[in-house]
């Protein structure tokens, strides 16, 4: 799974988890991995987790503070322009879309996220082209926006269901490409992640969601459905992970047989992406020596 | 600071906390209380907080499934309305308004929260009237919505700087009421939190602001325009507390001079109030064992 090029002495998750360029078969990927994690399961995972939540939360709220300086008082203050942070979540019913923002999107600030669920599209999505409601969603400056779903939905069960004619689907993998450019050089890195599990794993886990009261509301007896087409929908995000690829919008392929893996190597990338930004504290747009003298004396 | 009804055995920190009916004067509060905590300070704050985060985040789960039962396939499927949470938070600046939905609301899941930041109306607010940004705002069923201050800047700010006709300040009282109460007559919890803070703990915070570079972008050098007017702002807060404190709607008065005590008092009342909305499981829409069957089969 890692990229041909030789690896520096100190592996990125992000280079070992990166999709290889090319074309893609998503049933070579193993996802129950556990590539590059020290420890030896769960409960390792948790003071992992603590680690990256430290860099996480500090890294967020400069992103956010470059974004949000409170100044409305100094004419022409002028800061670096603030980025932003996409986060793609795509992956089969049960892969963990929903545990990855609770657990990994919840070691940060609510304040610096938002976080949309693209469903099958209401009566006015349809009616723009299939890229209005997701250019809408998109993340302001200095925040992370997450979406659980994306414009992949309409590459995969469009796809799979054949709900638009064959030609459009063909030319939705170009779109997509030059809408995550565009986003990309407007400063926001996309970080596309694809929730891989097996198709085991997905019935133990529908079976427990039925095993548990407090469970049943997150089951549809429509998933069932999904559920036999499995081989069509890995089709589909092979064809995906192949044609919507480049450097400036990567899909991360993430083992997730194991909840805790899945989690850890999310908070990973996303650290790493953080890290890349080389995100400094925006500088006073005040005399800080004045305003202390005007504090002492308030 | 508790209402003169006689206290039940075990006291409700809602119930100690919960802002006296009649007239208010906000400079009789103890902004350094800490009321019903039975520890000594930050440190035992830590393991109050965990508990209860252990409550806030089953209880915010029940309240969000039963607004999202993933069924779309068994018509007529009924369940019990759900309902949702309105958190208003409002304070002098460094009252910590921020620091309770980093530390408060980053408890639960943040799928199930909702965040919106009111500033000084935009071109496009202000041609409605005052409470059109706001019902814009309010959560959806399902949500905890947090107003990072809200409709009482109206009459806050407004008042004191003079901002519209006295008549037109001394009505929105009533409108207020008006409003809340449609929203909880919707089914909406809400709960207002006052933070109450000392002038000499701003000017501690204000100056703490300044001696940290990280936190520059906090700072405004406007601040102290409002600070030199704060006696006129409790004076509007007085007001504010004593003709908007409804039982459908009514005000907590937060001693926030500790941030500990704050943040834990905010998540006990959030607590309290998801705990008094009888938050059950969502019933199965389906065939439990028929869809065990099918998975099995799958």
């Amino acid at each position: 799974m890692s990229d041909s090029k030789p690896e520096k002495a100190s592996q990125s998750l992000s280079s070992v988890l990166r999709c290889p360029r090319g074309p893609v078969d998503v049933s070579t990927f193993n996802s129950a991995a556990t590539a590059l994690f020290s420890g030896t399961g769960k409960k390792d995972a948790a003071a992992a987790d603590a680690a990256a939540q430290a860099g996480l939360d500090d890294l967020q709220e400069r992103l956010f503070a470059n974004a949000h300086v409170d100044d409305t008082t100094t004419p022409g203050a002028t800061q670096k322009p603030a980025g932003s942070v996409l986060l793609v979540l795509q992956g089969m019913d049960t892969a963990g879309k929903g545990g990855v923002i609770k657990h990994v999107i919840g070691m940060v600030d609510p304040q610096g996220v938002t976080i949309r669920a693209f469903k099958a599209p209401t009566a006015e999505e349809r009616a723009h082209d299939f890229l209005w409601r997701i250019r809408n969603a998109l993340p302001e400056p200095g925040m992370i926006g997450i979406f659980d779903r994306s414009q992949y939905e309409d590459v995969l069960i469009q796809r799979v269901e054949a709900m638009a004619p064959a030609e459009e689907i063909e030319a939705r993998y170009g779109l997509i490409n030059e809408f995550e450019k565009e986003v990309a050089e407007s400063g926001t890195r996309v970080v596309k992640c694809f929730l891989n599990i097996s198709k085991g794993v997905q019935k133990k886990r529908l079976m427990a969601r039925l095993d548990d009261p407090s469970k049943y509301w997150k089951y549809n007896p429509g998933d069932l459905a999904v559920r036999s087409k499995w081989a069509d929908y890995m089709v589909a995000y092979g064809l995906a992970l192949t044609r919507c690829n480049q450097d400036f919008a990567p899909w991360y392929v993430i083992p997730s047989d194991h909840k805790w893996y899945r989690n850890w190597a999310i908070a990973q990338i996303l650290l790493e992406t953080l890290q890349s930004m080389d995100l400094t504290w925006p500088k006073a747009t005040f005399s800080v020596a004045a305003e202390k003298a005007r504090v002492k004396a308030s």
